[in-house]
C-alpha cells in the first residue's frame, strides 16, 4: 500500500513521469508556491513594506519553507520509483547531488537561515534561485533545448554581427574619447568611460546622463547611433528567425 | 412596408448582414461618429480647451448621445431580422445582454450621466469604451481571431522568451539593488524599486530618472541592456512572424 | 541636326528613355546637384555659417538655380521626343502641368525669390522640395511601387496592429491621467498631455521630460511599456517582411 | 629539417592552410593575445588605472609587442610555403605590402612608439587596429562575404528605405526648426541643430537634451517618432532577413 502511494506521488511530483498532458495538479501547486515565494522575497526588500508587515512576511516565509521541505522529502522518498535500474539509495544520492537537488537544498537552507539569523542581503538572493526551478518543467525544457540549438545553428552569423557591434562600440567610444575627452572628462575622459555612453546609445536606451555637446561629437554620435541600431538589431532578428524555425520543425514532427 | 425598411436597416447596421464588400454607408458613418466622440472625450479633459469651449463640448456630446441612442434603438428593432430561429423578443434579449449590447448601453448611460451630473473623471473613462466597438467591424474581427491563433500557436516560444526576459529583469534588478542600494536608496533601495529601472532599461526607454553611477553598476547595467534588447525583441519577432504567416494562409484560402 | 541633339538630350534627361542600365551621366550630375543644393539649403539655416559665408551661399544658390533653369528648359524642349502621339505643344503642356513639372517650377521660383527678397523661412522649405525629385529616378520608383503594394497587401494586419497600438496609447494615457493627473498637472493633467508621455514611452524614445513618480503610475507605465514595444514593433516587422517578399518576387521575374 | 618546421609553422599561422576544422592552437593563442592587448589599450586610457598601474601596463605592452613582432617575423619567413608559384621573395613582398601586412606593421610601429615617446592619444587609436585582424580568421571572413552579398542583393530595398528615412529626418528637422526655432534657438535654431534632435528621436535613443515644448511641436514630433521607428527598423529587418537567407544557403551547400 505504501508503494502505491509512493508511485502516485512520484507521478505527481516528477513532470516526466506524469502520464497525462501538461502538468500534474501537484506541480501546478508548486509553480504557484514558487511564484508567490519569489514575489514575497522581492517585496520583502522594500523597507516601506517590510517595516509594517514584518510578521506577515515571516509567516509567509515559514509556510513556503514548510512546502519546500515537504517537497524535498517527497522527492527524496519517491525517487525510488524512477525507472533506472540503480539501487534505491544510489537513486537518492543521485537526486541529492544533482544540480536540481542542490538548488532545492540551498534554497531551503537559505530560507531557514533567514528565519534564524535575520534577513541578510546575500540570503535574499539565494531565495530568488527558486525561480530557476521553473525552467525544469515539461515543455519549457524542450523549448530551452530548441533555443540552444537555434543559437548553435546560427553561431557564425551571431558571432559576426556581435563582433561588428563590439567593433563599432569600441570605435564609437574611442572617437568620442578623442573628441570630447578634454571637454567632458568625467564622461568621456577615457575609453572605458566613453564605453558606457556607447552601450547606452547603441542599445537606444539613452538615459541622458552622457551625450556629446560639440558639433563634431554630435555628427560622430549620429553615425554611431544609425549604424548601431542596425548592428544591435541584426543578431536579435537572426536569433528570433532561427528560434522560430526550430520550434516549427518541432510542431511538424508532433503532428 | 415596415418590414422592408427594417430589413434594409438591418443590412445597413449589421456588418455581417451587409451583402456587398466592405462596410455599409451607415456603418462608415458610425465609425466616423465613434472616432469623433473619442477625440472629443479626449480633448475635453484638457482644462485649457474645456474652459473656453465648454458649450461646444456639451453640444457635441448631446449630438453623439443622440446618435448612439438612435443606433441602439435601431439595433433593438432590426435584430428581429437576424437569421436565427428564436422568437423575436428572445433575439432582442440576446442583443441587450450580449457584451456588445451592454457596452453600448453603458456608453449611453455614461454620456447621459455626464450631461446631468457633470464631467466626473470615471464617466470619461467609460465614454472611451466606445472605441472598443470598432473591433467588431468586419475584417477586423477576423484579423483579431488570427492574432489570437498566432499567439496560441507560438505559446511555448512566447512563454519561454517572456520567462527568460522576466528572469533577466529580476536578476538585473537584484544585482543593481545589491550594488547601488545603499548609494542611491531612493532609486535602488529595494528590488521593487530597482525593477522600475530594469523595466525602463530593458524596454530601451531610458527616461534617465534612474541609472547606475558606480563602475560595477554600469558594467552590470551594460550586460543587462545588451542581453535585454535580445530577450525583449525576440517575443515580438516571433509573434510578428506567426501573425504574418496566419494572415497569409487566410489570403491563400481566399483566392 | 537639331533633332539629333534633341533626341540625344531626351535620352540623357529622361530616365525611362535611357537605353542602357542605370542612370545616364546627365542624370547622375543632376542627382549630385540636387543633393548639394539640399545640403546647402540645410546649412544656410545655421546662423554661425550663414553670417560668415553669406556670399558663398549666394553664389552656390545662383549656380544651382542656373542648373535647374537649364534642366527645366531642356525638359521643355526635348519632351517633344517622347513616344506619345500627341501634338508637340500638347506634350509640353503635359510636362508643365504634371506634378513633377510643377515641383520643378516651384523650386525655381522659390530659389529666385530667395535671391531677390532674401532668405525667408517659407522659401527655404520650398527649396527642400528638390529632394522629392530623386524619387522619380529609375529603380527607385519601382521600389516605391513595391512598397505601396506591400502596404496594401497587408492592410488588415497593419490596420489591426496599428489600431491596437492606438488603443493602448489612449488606454495608457487615460490611466496615467487618472493616477498622476493631480500630482503632475503640467505633465498628466489631461489625456492629450498624457498622450505625449504615452507616445514617447511606447516608441521607446523616453526623453525623460515626463515620467510617472507614484508606485501605481510606475506599475501601469511598466505594463504599457512592455505591451507597447510589442504592439509598435509588430506593424514594422509585418511591413518589412511584406516589402522584402514583394522585392524578391521582382528579382525572380527579372532572372 | 628547417623546411619541415617552416611548413608546420605555416599551417599553424595561416588559417587557410590549417588542415583540420576550426582554428589552429597558435591562432587561438594569437586571438587571445589580440583581445588582451585590446582590453589593455582600452583600460590604459583610464587615468585612475593608468596612474597606479603604469608599470604593469608598460610590461604588458612589451609582451604584446614581442608577440606581434614574433608573429610578423614568422609570417614573413613561412609565407614561402604558400601554394602560389611566385618566387619566394615575391611572396614575402606580397605579404609586406598586403593590407593585412601593413596593418600588422603599423600596429607594431605604434606599440614601439608608445614605449619610446609615451602614450600619445593618436598612437592609442592605432593600437586598437589590432582588433581588425580578427576579421581575417576562417569562417568569419566567409560570413563577412555573405553579409556583403546580402547588402548587395537587397540594395534597392535598402536604398529606398534609407532614402525615405533620410527624407523623414530632414522633413522632421525642418518642421521643428520652423515651429520651435525661435523658442529654443540653441536646440532648434537651424536645420542642422534640429537634425541632432531628429536623429536621436528617430533612432529612439532620446537622451532628453532636446525635445519640443510647444503643443504643435509635440504633435509633429509624435508623428515623426511613430513614422520614424518604422522607417529606421525596416532596413534592419530587410538586412537581417537577407543575411540569414544567405547564410542558410551556405549551410545547405555544406551538407
Amino acid at each position: 500500500m505504501g508503494n502505491k502511494l509512493r508511485r502516485n506521488l512520484f507521478q505527481q511530483i516528477e513532470p516526466t513521469a506524469w502520464p497525462h498532458r501538461g502538468l500534474s495538479p501537484l506541480n501546478w501547486l508548486l509553480v504557484v508556491v514558487i511564484l508567490l515565494a519569489t514575489v514575497s522575497a522581492i517585496l520583502e526588500t522594500e523597507p516601506l513594506l517590510a517595516r509594517h508587515h514584518a510578521a506577515g512576511f515571516r509567516v509567509a516565509e515559514l509556510i513556503f519553507c514548510a512546502v519546500f521541505v515537504a517537497e524535498y522529502a517527497t522527492r527524496f522518498w519517491t525517487i525510488a520509483e524512477s525507472p533506472s535500474k540503480h539501487h534505491i539509495w544510489r537513486k537518492r544520492a543521485g537526486f541529492v547531488f544533482s544540480l536540481a537537488g542542490m538548488i532545492d537544498l540551498l534554497v531551503i537552507v537559505a530560507t531557514f537561515s533567514t528565519l534564524l539569523v535575520g534577513n541578510v542581503a546575500a540570503l535574499r538572493l539565494l531565495r530568488l534561485l527558486r525561480i530557476v526551478r521553473l525552467a525544469k518543467l515539461g515543455r519549457m525544457s524542450l523549448a530551452m533545448r530548441r533555443l540552444q540549438q537555434a543559437v548553435v545553428s546560427r553561431r557564425y552569423e551571431l558571432g559576426l554581427t556581435m563582433g561588428l557591434a563590439l567593433g563599432l562600440l569600441i570605435l564609437g567610444a574611442s572617437a568620442l574619447y578623442f573628441i570630447e575627452g578634454e571637454l567632458q572628462p568625467e564622461k568621456f575622459g577615457s575609453i572605458p568611460r566613453a564605453l558606457w555612453w556607447a552601450v547606452i546609445t547603441m542599445t537606444t536606451i539613452g538615459y541622458g546622463d552622457v551625450y556629446p555637446i560639440t558639433v563634431l561629437g554630435k555628427i560622430v554620435a549620429a553615425f554611431v547611433a544609425i549604424a548601431g541600431i542596425g548592428l544591435i538589431a541584426m543578431p536579435t532578428g537572426i536569433l528570433a528567425a532561427a528560434f522560430s524555425d526550430a520550434m516549427q520543425e518541432e510542431h511538424e514532427f508532433e503532428d
